[in-house]
């Protein structure tokens, strides 16, 4: 663990909470005068995880790829409190790009005034409802072996959409239990389903990550392989 | 004017040809083995210069900005011969970008495909005609001034739309000759017409530059603006 008085000069921690690729939401590990945290929220939206309280840290990035899905048309924003770090941002965007493509900001729009539409829950409960049922049917499928297991993660309340809610994260963190087992990665591989192996994430390769947030399809194939993949467990 | 043989290590040239903002084509000033050349070929299409031969440098920058006017769609791409350079720029984008946003691309191959309509010269040839009717009206113009005078530019052979072109420059190289007249953008402030003063192009402040690519009601605007300025001359 890393301990921040040892420090000298300026540190920057960035900070994923929710977390990737575990999905709970987590705070920062460092304190003190010389440290600037970058609060990574790309994950925080109704769909992925409970909203205990609205998100409120000094600087914060998300992404339109991850609140809807848009990955391809490159968008981000940040909400940054210090209007030195702003006006720096500033600058380096007006360096680096003049200004975001208008084609995809349109189009941005767009999409947005769908998220918004109804009473602005319309969204994000849809998606939620897809998530929620992908993990249901995972930790059903997980629950009869001994040989892989899934995160745990917490039911908390959402002050956004209202009520505890159950998890509903983007990706399961799956531990490949046996001593045999050590890369993960390639029992999946076998089992013909893709996965992240766990060195990618900072972890050993006895983990390995597998999108939830995939199109409908992939999941209806993902569900019989994991099944079959379980089921030979001897 | 520069001297190669007194530098020590790899030096880069910027070179824009056309140039911005007289138009002109030029070549390198330095040569050597420690020079890399940077071809800023942005305005390198028939409707602004004759093209004489094709371009043919090794490390070409285009832009759909000056290429159809989709400034704001922000693309641009780089012919780039060395497979070494090319590949760090490749690591450059994917570590600024990842990728260049789908939006703007789709956007862009919509607006490649009108340019390549018919046998691929009916856009460049619809473009420098207006270009060429611009600059005729502003060289009319002109020609009535003791106190301003406009960049040269000659007839070239163009080997794209074939025969000798006149000019047809993207750019207005307006001098001030008067003494009284050093702030050149102030002159023609007064007479109600925005200029870019020279020092943004590292010239004196006795040339300004008047875009005439704008748009038409822009440039309709233009024409009777200057007859004023340069009627009022004693």
């Amino acid at each position: 663990m890393l301990n921040n008085t040892n420090f000298i000069g300026d540190v920057f921690e960035f900070v994923a909470s929710p977390s990737n690729p575990i999905g709970d939401l987590v705070s920062p590990v460092l304190v003190g005068p010389n440290v600037k945290i970058i609060s990574d929220r790309v994950y925080y939206w109704p769909q992925y995880t409970a909203i205990p309280v609205p998100a409120n840290d000094d600087l914060m990035i998300f992404s339109f790829s991850k609140l809807t899905g848009h990955a391809g048309s490159r968008l981000g924003w940040a909400i940054v409190k210090d209007i030195n770090v702003y006006n720096r941002m500033v600058q380096y965007i007006n360096r680096a790009d003049v200004e975001m493509s208008k084609d995809t900001l349109l189009r941005a729009l767009t999409i947005l005034k769908v998220v918004e539409e109804g009473d602005g829950k319309k969204f994000f409960n849809f998606a939620r409802k897809v998530l929620r049922y992908r993990w249901e049917k995972l930790s059903h499928i997980f629950s009869f072996s001994k040989r892989f297991s899934l995160q745990n993660l917490s039911t908390r309340y959402c002050s956004y959409l209202g009520g505890d809610r159950e998890p509903s994260p983007v990706f399961a963190w799956v531990h490949c239990k046996r001593e045999a087992d050590k890369n993960c990665s390639e029992v999946f591989a076998e089992a013909k389903i893709i996965s992240r192996p766990g060195s990618r994430f900072f972890a050993e390769n006895d983990h390995v990550r597998l999108n939830l947030a995939t199109r409908q399809d992939d999941f209806d194939m993902l569900v019989p392989r994991l099944k079959q993949l379980i089921s030979q467990e001897v």
